[in-house]
């Protein structure tokens, strides 16, 4: 795979402290013509689900051969393994925690290593700390890979196994869809893991969400401010949104909740 | 014009979710070497007037073939058109909304256009979603417009009209001047769309604002902690403060409220 | 010194407005290879320490020849002076307020200088405003650091006093270290100035924070959701957590507070 040189970062570190900034720097130490982009460190504290989600469904808008690190890790300094992939022409990384279970599970084709510590003595990588990973191991191994300067399986052990993701898929049964509300937006919007695959077998399908009935629509601009409505959003599943209001709020849900599709009863 | 290879990005997405980093990925996809600047994400939602006064105020510190984006898109996935302006040597695109009104009535010499959805297609450019067009639309166009590989004039339709901004000019009379808080810094600082040209014909302005008159000083440093003062910001516009404290706490003033400058009582 | 092109940026800017943007848009304008790294713009309002505190535990970690700025300047506008710090293959510029006391304490070889605001005009910088300083007056000069077009000597007036640090260094006694909280982290986590030398002397330090004892181990992952821990973190100094929880709320303990180490009783 030709490096693109860029690397993502997504955590839940906040924008407090200098913790995203080190990393970068650690990256620029080792390869200084780096292309870093933050994805998000806003992930909710020790909560992998929603990193793994969001990189899954983000990592195609980045050039081939661009190197996605993910740290939602509440394990560190333990025995958790890092993982390393190779999938679709992108490279990931993220503990084995559950983080890439999701996507691990749908990677027809993907090669999957455990990191071998010993590498970071032959990269010339200093000893980690016990807290800081994202800054002794996941920077400057992305560094290596972004540049080309070193290969998944150089540096780990081939594995077919993870921890598996921690929120369930759908659920599909007879006129029924059963996900959850995987992150909210910063508008407010509720975001689902429900594919849009799973609504085509639906004539006239309808959320059920807070025991509230919320019609399948294709755009927000089509209503009134204040109605609820759901949608297929731009990155494949769907979303439920109140017009011009906080969806979070008006119907008091968050992330976790269940969300069910159903065929529209013919009244 | 000679571009910059810089773009600036101004929206209302916040730092929750994947949505700016995508957005500099699809940049990266199109224009490896683009430098992507965040002016500010953190806009009030949907709330377009912010964003045009920031990016007017601001653009001019970024070097000459610059372009500016700015996403406060209510009217995402409706007949809304996308306003891409060449101006002062700079490069301008936002949803035609009023985000850009107030300075389009000042841009003597503006170039103005309409997007041209067609041209989507002709730079291979995907059909866009209908809740996304920050991934879909701006950020590819912008990046052809960065990389010099296309124009304003060949990708849109030429106009000399635009939504009006949603904030009115401030108003001139008889020794006052009354204009509007447009924006509140992460000090609490007032910020207000009163120019400092419009304080020229005073000899000992004032400021009137929540029934308090406040003198219009040089800088924060001459006053003692917790005294309010007026100055001429650093972006050439009426701000109000307390000295090492939050003015918009303070006072009780928000985003909105009336702002009115009068020749002091000769008392 | 060569310069490596990176500029970091320490800031109480926050992330609304365009503050921080409009900075990294002057330094392309002088420097369009320069590339600028956000160390963090949420170190509280107008409180220097901890931005000293993050740079100084920071820097190390970024290639040679980066240059460092720190903005956390309630004196803008007044007389206050600029420092420019050559140290450690690295430089650093910060109002002289402080921010830099404790680095400058320790930094011995630091060449340190007050910049002369002659060298603006000579370097073609327009007369700053009085309220923007790191817009008008950092961002232009980092940038000319970084580029390797100017040095600090000629700059700036050699000198060897500085505004001391708003923190006092621990007090070590019979038995014990006496430090402050100097920050807390997006996780709650209690970061303390008690440098992991420190403990040295110590055969079984125990940490007495909020009336309580807590045990000094070695990572967060050897103790069940809910414990209370104190560990040498990964900058190298005391912190205190609280396993999958946030320590701040816990122990009702801010920024600021004491923090001891004391040999544990022999019971």
């Amino acid at each position: 795979m030709q490096p693109s040189g860029v690397i993502t970062i997504t955590t839940d570190f906040g924008h407090k402290g200098p913790f995203v900034g080190v990393m970068k720097g650690v990256i620029l130490q080792r390869f200084c013509q780096a292309k870093v982009i933050d994805l998000t460190h806003e992930i909710p504290a020790q909560w992998p689900p929603e990193a793994g989600f969001w990189v899954r469904r983000s990592y195609r808008y980045f050039p081939s051969g661009s190197v996605h690190v993910a740290i939602v890790d509440p394990g560190v300094g333990t025995e958790r393994d890092i993982l390393i992939v190779e999938y679709d022409h992108h490279y990931f990384m993220a503990p084995d925690n559950g983080l890439l279970g999701r996507m691990l599970d749908h990677a027809d084709g993907a090669l999957i290593f455990r990191l071998d510590l010993g590498a970071l003595e032959r990269l010339g990588i200093p000893t980690p700390s016990n807290t800081f990973h994202g800054r002794d191991i996941f920077a400057p191994i992305a560094a290596e890979l972004a540049a080309g300067k070193t290969t998944p399986v150089s540096i780990g052990v081939a594995t077919d196994t993870w921890v598996p993701a921690w929120i369930d898929e759908p659920v599909t049964g007879a006129g029924r869809v059963t996900g959850s509300i995987i992150t909210v937006d910063a508008f407010g919007n509720l975001i689902s893991n429900i594919d849009a695959v799973l609504l085509e077998t639906f004539s006239d399908p309808v959320v059920h969400l807070a025991g509230q009935q919320i019609p399948v629509l294709t755009t927000y601009g089509n209503v009134q401010p204040g109605e609820r409505l759901a949608l297929i959003n731009s990155f494949g599943v769907v979303e439920v949104a109140v017009a011009e209001n906080n969806a979070a709020e008006t119907l008091g849900v968050e992330r976790g909740a269940p969300i069910e599709i159903r065929e529209r009863d013919p009244a």
